[in-house]
């Protein structure tokens, strides 16, 4: 095996390759424990007399970290090319496999992990603040937890009902600023001095944050307030029913599945050893419940019979 | 086509022309941008300084954009008589079909985009405050979007059970704020003046919203408080139970509609090419996944195998 | 029709009498409109000023809707000797039948809001805090309505699980305020001056709603407080879900006992004109959506059709 | 019975004896109220002024609880003996059983409900803190009613989604928290001092808490304050979403585990009058609602007729 087919098969994406390989799984657990301390040297930095007395340590931390992370996005450019020939793409030639990926996502949020430090090099402009960021690898990692799929999955599948429902919350939001405002800057013109000042207060209500530094004071704001909490109430069960009924799909997905491949090993009669193992490798890589999976086995095999008298 | 018909079909909702064409998508577009600039307008006129500076520029977006929303409305009025018939209204000539539309909840919405304006010419009384129901205008666009519709069913639904939701966390405010009166009275009767003022606590507490502004202080009333902030948790689940169960029973009814069109083309015998096309647009007009869709063809394919045995 | 029977038939609850009769309903809204006002009076009663001016008409408002209250309960106990025999109740002659009545809760409900103005002649101390019980009476009366009786059904199904719920809530506040108490009393001795005392800030935090009148200032008391907030939500969700798990079962409910009238309907063969009307009786007394009951009708048919063949 | 099969039955759990015998639980009972009192007596220990007069009491009280708790401990350990051989161990002699035994995680919450209490005799350090984990004892006791096993159920199996949903949380909270450093710190550089101090801000604002001690003042703050409650309740969905589908999931497994029974039960002909009892027994033990049941024996009987047909 080659250096590059090495790197490749360390650093691949569990998704690529066949299966997620113990050195990659460790590699991955190496780097969520470096960017965590790098993101934690990054926030101590911030912290007054902390940077006089650790400056030397912290900046180990940073120039170190950033070197890693940069071999690392070299090596993962390089090696990608190892890499199957996606069909869909026109991508063959290893520079032009190198090239997609760079422009891929995933490569985006690695490349904006060390950018900011080189950059820094160049320009006068404080960029330290897109550090940050960093800690979206940790995300990008995370992917490959099966909980952490199901929760990606179910935020995109729901993402044009999360936007609706946080459309007409901003609606409400501006009719209760301008309301609000019209019904409190007499009493206070300081804390409601104009409608977009009111936003704060229209916002933090409706999301029932209620932080208390905006608060109607005469007795028509309050009545008027008292119908904006109510609303919030309303406004914050949308999306937890939008997102409950979307995690219920994806279970009712996942038993659908699992009836589906039942049926085919049911089809050829007998439910054999082999069988048996199938469906509980099928069952394990649906995370579904065992005693769950045993009905639908059963119950699956019932309906058989009672069609086959 | 005439220009009457030409107006329809940019101005027609998707839900009356066949489908929502290109010209009307750019032409809401447009609208909604004009609702922005015009709210954003609105709010600004308020923040102090503002007015002194950019008092020429605001009156010109103001000015302009009724005008548009007039010929807009104007248009939508005379247009309207191209639309088909209905057959439960008894409206059909060009006049009656007009009258109908202007007494429709929608073109009502639109009026009162535009009536504030030209009634603060003749009415001394400031009217300015209507001028942001301009934004409900963005709901009325933006009903075309699948999710919107989806949401406003779901809304719809619901009213009911919400309105018996919302109904019992009154009645339980009201009781609160007796209570907490009788108990915090004497130690902050600043705070807790009398029972109405009380009310506005209990609202705040029981939405979980807690902005401290009215908060007890006495031992009993802490631990009425407690009791109070645990209700609060209750009625926060009810909207969220309700809604969510709304969403699923929505799903679960997408997936009949797709089941009942599978079967009406599997009784026919074969899956032809143009079924699968017809199921395709089935499935695209229902928004529902892919692979749901694939699953359910599959499962009902075998199930009907399996009884033609 | 004896007068005992004619105020039995007015004053019976919808699920005794047949159908919820006209009478029935315009004097349950009766009954509403006066308690609204007699709680709107006795909140009244307690702002400042307003005794001074009004008292002689809170006074009036008072007698008479007691007075209102109390032939409406005599009538009542005395009428609901006309009701049917329970066949589980040994109660047969009128007086069994009225004491078994004064004791059911509901009675009790009525008598609660009219007696503290009886006893309050009587007893020199203030009862007057027991008259906002009679806000209950509007959920006594609203229990007709079926959104109403479905949350009923929803919170008493659940109230196993929601107390379980709670009580888990329950033991990590003790936790959570004994912990906060040595972490930070050092700090805020007057804030968290003993464990009960910081029961509160526990407690608050945990159902989120944040007053801010106690709050950590130490750096390890904030993450604390830090963790308490996430197991806030956690908590917070638990009702949410259970709640919306047994709304979806009563629509799942209302969906199978739909489906098994359709299946007793098609049992004996075509879809009849009266089977059609039977059945939008039952979808309409099960409160079922429309599309959905035709749904579940087509999909029967089919499935029966198919069995036939 | 021996002295040790006597213990065994009274102290052993429900789980592992085959009912929950009625001396058990009121031993169970006696148990939770005594922890009550403890826990109440600690609480009590901490109020100013409290312990000066109660001392003594306070003392008693604690002193009577360990040793019962000791005894109870002592008892369990011995006679845990006579319980069943597990399959799975290899402990079979009665010494290698109490080890197995003492190993366990119940046995340790026992454990360490009346260690601190020995310790603190030979230890100089104050271990008081410790003695509150003794209410985890009413959890652990809690554990046999059905709603707290399926809350412990539902709670187990979505640890998963509920960590990765948690995981995500802190990520955008490290990320709010940056930015609002960068945004708020020459305004307030008090309030928001480091980023490890606005930590605070961004973990009480994406949680919903909102105490109101640390709040934006700035335009852009404010902006970006106003995005981040609106990420908070997508956040706050999350959990009421996963749980929620695990709750109905739970449910569902219910539903087929009956359909199971019964479908096992009609297959050897008619429903005899044993059928019946052993059917209502599984529903009962299922804590399945008798309509659910009726209507899903009714639906199977139907389906199993239309197939004999």
């Amino acid at each position: 095996m080659s250096f590059r087919n090495a790197c490749y098969h360390i650093l691949a994406p569990a998704s690529e390759a066949h299966e997620y390989k113990k050195s990659s799984k460790l590699f991955d657990m190496l780097l969520i424990v470096l960017i965590i301390v790098n993101v934690g040297a990054m926030m101590l930095e911030t912290v007054p007399g902390i940077p006089a007395i650790l400056k030397h340590e912290l900046h180990v931390i940073e120039v170190v970290s950033v070197l890693i992370f940069t071999i690392e996005y070299v090596l993962r450019v390089y090696s990608c090319a190892s890499g199957p020939n996606r069909p869909a793409s026109q991508a063959t030639t290893p520079w032009q496999k190198r090239w997609a990926y760079i422009k891929s996502p995933m490569a985006l949020v690695d490349l904006m992990a060390i950018l900011p430090f080189y950059l820094s090099i160049f320009v006068a402009f404080d960029l330290r603040i897109l550090r940050v960021f960093r800690v979206l690898r940790i995300l990008k990692i995370g992917r490959y937890s099966r909980s952490m799929q199901t929760l990606i999955t179910v935020l995109r599948n729901e993402s044009h009902s999360l936007i609706a429902a946080i459309s007409v919350l901003l609606l409400f939001t501006v009719i209760a600023a301008t309301c609000i405002y019209y019904i409190e800057h007499t009493a206070q013109p300081n804390v409601f001095s104009s409608i977009p000042a009111s936003l704060w207060w229209a916002l933090v209500t409706l999301t029932t944050v209620g932080y208390g530094d905006a608060v109607p004071v005469t007795a028509l704001g309050k009545v008027f307030g008292g119908l904006i909490t109510i609303m919030g109430i309303c406004f914050y069960a949308l999306p937890a029913g939008i997102l409950s009924s979307s995690y219920t799909t994806q279970m009712q997905l996942k038993r659908d599945r699992f009836k589906d491949t039942v049926r085919s090993v049911l089809d050829d009669g007998e439910l054999s050893k082999r069988d048996v193992h199938h469906l509980e490798h099928v069952r394990a890589l649906l995370d579904l419940d065992e005693e769950e999976a045993k009905l639908i086995v059963r119950l699956l095999q019932h309906h058989h019979k009672s069609l086959d008298k």
